[in-house]
């Protein structure tokens, strides 16, 4: 099982240098159904942690996990028209079960709106039964032609909220706390800095009134969004007829939100931070976050060395470090590689002399090693440190590079060659939905959103020349 | 949305008790998918602390967690000709996709050991790949017309470990391995006493070599299986081309094991422990182990009782006493009821005469009370004590129930009472599996296991009246 393939480099090929990264850290693959792939244990591992450092937060807010079915009947998806639109053309659908046809074709969920919804409306009555905040972490299914691992897969696991509230200010305020929470996370945890902002009409949510995103810079200039909160406003409560009696005697319809993050994380991560040298991960989402290498040539040098490396692993893990320990009998080249591609953070070489005289220490971030004492306490001390150095590294690395990659543009020339640059561009947008789609037509780009930060700075749009209120964010995206 | 529903004895009627503490502890409810049930937020965090518990019990057999596809190729599950016989009648199928006929139709895993091994067979070559110690959680489907929430839903929650192994006395001992998991899990955290044993070939996994189970009664009498796990010898790994190349360079099939327990649990639990006032659970498993309810006439009461409530839940939550505070403005009656029924284990009553001289506290286990000093310090420590005291008074009722109902009889007479009686019914048997069938068809009956503990005793089988080497468990069974 073990592959010794050389990775791409991203200048050569970056989908491929992509694939190979995945493939030497062994974390998925491809499976035998068309456009669903395998979470092998070190991906499951990293969406582990996500899902537990997430689902602590989310519980934060109060929100309660619960679990809705995986099949919704073909006519709940029918009854909102915009969502239906969305979807429609991208579900897999259950005709015959238990050996008969069904009376009623059942969708496998590709995003759960309608079947908790038409729960919800039993739900509620009062205002008193209000806010109504439940997540679910599942797996959705959305019919996918050009499938890649992690990033658009046929199934894909992921958490989506579902919130429910009196007022409109109410809801929105919440799914913009959803999206802090989500910024918060990309950028503490994952290391990767996001720009939020809202979604234009034309990208925003099959359904939903406004979509927030935060979107993010990959090494190759590309955009993906690592989060997004939808204030869906009443759409989906007067289709479901979700109602309640207000405070003041009368039945009102409720507003709501939903928000979600996916396995699509996995895949930002590797882009965000890896390198030639295959995975590199932030800390804090390791699932190993340091890795003591055995160095010996016989069964007492064997002996003494894993001995001192075990005294080492209960230093670090007594302060939280997940550490393993590799005492395999392969070469040290091969070890050394091994661990590398895998990511994980910090690296401890122990060999018999490095006993008595104090080992070496890699650093996966970038790759530099330091000889350090041969105390068990100064080298957990000093491992503690260095992880929450990788951590804030990665970031700034990353935020560094997402600056040098951002531009402000003011002509379509300028503007073409940024986006074949893979950069972010910032330009003048007249608004008009079909001015967007020529500029997606013709350069590939999208606009990730209207930033919260915008400018405010009259201009000319790039395209059409008219009027423009300020600059919104373009970009190839994933 | 509060229900103040009466609820149904056990004597009454124990099917209509059971949905009734299951309403009445707002634990799931049927969806508008025929045979989906929507797990509510209190139903879901008991799933979450069995899934959290177990999960770190599975991690310390250095199984691994990993995610496999949702579908599963027709072709797959047709191959291997027992897991087909076992399976095909209640699949879901999957025909239609991304708005296109699909070729070859898909199933919704009702297991993943087709779709798993597939993929093993891939990533074993030598004998240095094994043992391979897999295990999913996930979803899966089973086309069912007769629901019953949690016992038998379309759709549910579960775990499946998956280990192959380079011999067969290594998978067998790891398939009992996972059996003696369970049978720790269900005595010392869902408080269920188990019986462990053998599954007859009539009664085994499609595709299993052997199949071991744990059993458990429930307070009508019948049998619940906690756990199961199979010896898979070597019969999909033929199917699926499941080879190694061994330490003697000999190519050779693998052995496989394959074990899980589902959100079926959450039914055991409220069917073994719970009373006629609701649910009971016991406190390893119980979302909210304390809480503590405020009485107060005035604000000024309740700022004074919130205070001191606060004291204690600080206190209880420092010694890890998931607690809370119910402070809401309701009659005494209503919310001494309402906890009574969600079967939170201990209840601590404070009023503003208790701040200064103690207050009550109540086990919800035999619905006694206590009065206590008023002492912080000494509450905590008298709940901690008191919630072991439940968790052990709770397996122990179990275990004499169970003891109190099981007999051992020698005439079908005997055995057809017994039956009726809703006992654990231990009788010889013949080892013909048509004489089994015989007796499920008149007395309803089923052959719940081999126990592992069988007594050497040669009889007369009770239907057949040929030789027996050893009594067997009969029960009737959900």
């Amino acid at each position: 099982m073990q592959n010794d393939k050389k990775i791409t480099t991203r200048k050569e090929d970056f989908s491929l240098w992509y694939q190979d990264v995945i493939q030497a850290a062994d974390l998925a693959e491809h499976s035998p159904v068309k456009g669903c792939m395998v979470i092998k244990p070190t991906g499951y591992a990293i969406w582990e942690n996500i899902e537990k450092i997430l689902d602590e937060k989310i519980k934060e807010y109060n929100v309660e996990n619960a679990y809705f079915p995986l099949f919704i009947p073909e006519n709940f998806i029918n009854r909102e028209k915009e969502h239906v639109k969305g979807f429609a053309p991208e579900v897999a659908v259950v005709t015959h079960a238990g050996g008969k046809e069904l009376k009623e074709p059942l969708i496998v969920r590709p995003t759960s709106e309608t079947i908790m919804y038409e729960t919800f409306s039993k739900w509620i009555s009062s205002y008193r039964d209000l806010p109504l905040l439940i997540n679910q972490w599942a797996n959705v299914v959305r019919w996918e032609l050009r499938p890649r691992l992690f990033l658009r897969t046929v199934e894909f696991l992921w958490q989506e909220g579902h919130t429910v509230h009196q007022s409109e200010k109410e809801a929105d305020e919440f799914a913009k706390k959803m999206l802090n929470m989500y910024e918060d996370f990309a950028e503490n945890y994952l290391a990767i800095p996001v720009i939020k902002g809202t979604k234009t009409e034309k990208e925003k949510f099959a359904g939903a009134e406004v979509t927030y995103t935060a979107e993010a810079m990959m090494q190759d200039g590309k955009a993906l969004q690592t989060g997004t909160s939808h204030n869906l406003g009443q759409n989906f409560a007067k289709t479901f007829n979700i109602k309640y009696l207000d405070i003041d005697n009368k039945e009102k319809f409720a507003w709501q939100t939903s928000w979600g993050v996916s396995t699509r994380l996995v895949g930002a991560l590797i882009m965000a931070h890896s390198d030639d040298s295959g995975l590199v991960l932030p800390p804090k989402i390791a699932p190993i976050q340091s890795v003591i290498t055995c160095i010996y040539k016989n069964d007492d040098e064997k002996v003494k060395v894993v001995k001192y490396a075990e005294k080492i692993k209960n230093g670090l893990e007594k302060t939280g470090i997940r550490t393993k320990i590799d005492d395999r009998d392969i070469r040290f080249g091969e070890k050394l590689y091994y661990w590398e591609k895998k990511g994980v953070p910090v690296r401890v070489e122990v060999g018999p002399r490095d006993v008595d005289n104090g080992m070496i220490i890699y650093r996966r971030d970038d790759l530099t090693k330091k000889p350090y004492q041969k105390s068990v306490e100064v080298c957990v001390e000093t491992i503690g440190k260095l992880l929450n150095e990788i951590q804030n590294n990665l970031y700034n690395r990353a935020l560094e590079f997402q600056k040098k990659n951002t531009v402000e543009v003011d002509t379509l020339d300028e503007f073409k060659k940024a986006i074949n640059d893979g950069k972010f561009v910032y330009a003048h947008w007249c608004g008009d939905t079909k001015v967007e789609e020529k500029i997606q037509e013709e350069f590939g780009a999208t606009i990730r959103c209207i930033s919260f930060d915008q400018k405010k700075e009259i201009g000319k749009c790039i395209y059409s020349g008219k009027e423009s209120a300020g600059r919104v964010l373009f970009a190839k995206a994933y």
